[in-house]
């Protein structure tokens, strides 16, 4: 038997505990530029180990997953944030995990709307890249670098992930 | 009397000297996550200063320009790299200019694609965030906190920027 999981649509709120939510809605803002651009400011900042490691900008181009999802991994970076934004106009799925003494445990399913980033927190545990429906790219923002900034954890169960 | 810019198509090697262009062509990628997703990766680097500074990820909304535009001022960032990347589907600008001992000279205009992010390095004179057509959204990475960040040089002479 699995357990299944329903996914929520992904607020500022809820997704504290992992990391933030980068999107205009609800952020500080002010205006640049004699006027003519609004910066929405600090919406997420990057958090790395430095030693032999930089802060990098990468595109992750993600093929598609189809609901229900088995969920059978997740993994997390212990030598840095990690923040991705959709390029694309399309839903996409967020999954994360609190960590119980080195394990995932409770995992989280958050519906993001294609104006919505998200910066996971040093360490969170999340499921891969889950564009919806189409291939999509995001704009990655993580430590790039030597060092094991990688640990993988397969549950024993597996979940099956459903829209609700 | 002003002087006529031309924009050209923004490649990587013209831009080299000034920073790098974010962009899945011709980059230096591999396949993660059990094979669904392609890294396109460290396709740039931030680069700041980190007394009181660390890297932020920041939405910027701009208002469009329309060609011709005069260019009458340019600015830079001594204290850190600035990266954007279209959120979405249209073309922008991208101006920069060389350093003559503390002065920005040589204006150069590269007209930039949907798909296509730049990275200017710490220090390098540039045009303010230019649209084109319709206002835009940026996914922006540099340098957030303490310390004076910005400098600005206006052109006793201005430019006008064409589409070419």
């Amino acid at each position: 038997m699995s357990t299944n999981l329903t996914a929520r649509p992904l607020t500022k709120a809820e997704f504290t505990p992992y990391g933030q939510v980068i999107e205009k809605s609800g952020s500080e803002s002010f205006l640049i530029n004699n006027g003519n651009c609004r910066r929405h400011h600090a919406l997420a900042e990057a958090d790395i180990v430095e030693e032999g490691g930089k802060v990098g900008i990468n595109i992750f181009a993600g093929q598609p997953y189809e609901l229900p999802l088995d969920l059978g991994m997740v993994e997390r970076h212990p030598l840095g944030s990690q923040a991705f934004y959709p390029l694309g106009d399309k839903n996409w799925l967020v999954i994360v995990c609190r960590d119980d003494n080195g394990t995932p445990v409770d995992p989280q399913v958050f519906l993001a709307g294609p104006d919505q980033g998200i910066n996971l927190n040093r360490g969170v545990w999340h499921g891969v890249l889950t564009p919806l429906e189409v291939a999509g790219d995001f704009l990655v923002v993580d430590r790039v670098g030597e060092g094991n900034n990688l640990e993988e954890h397969y549950f024993a169960k597996s979940f099956v992930v459903t829209s609700g």
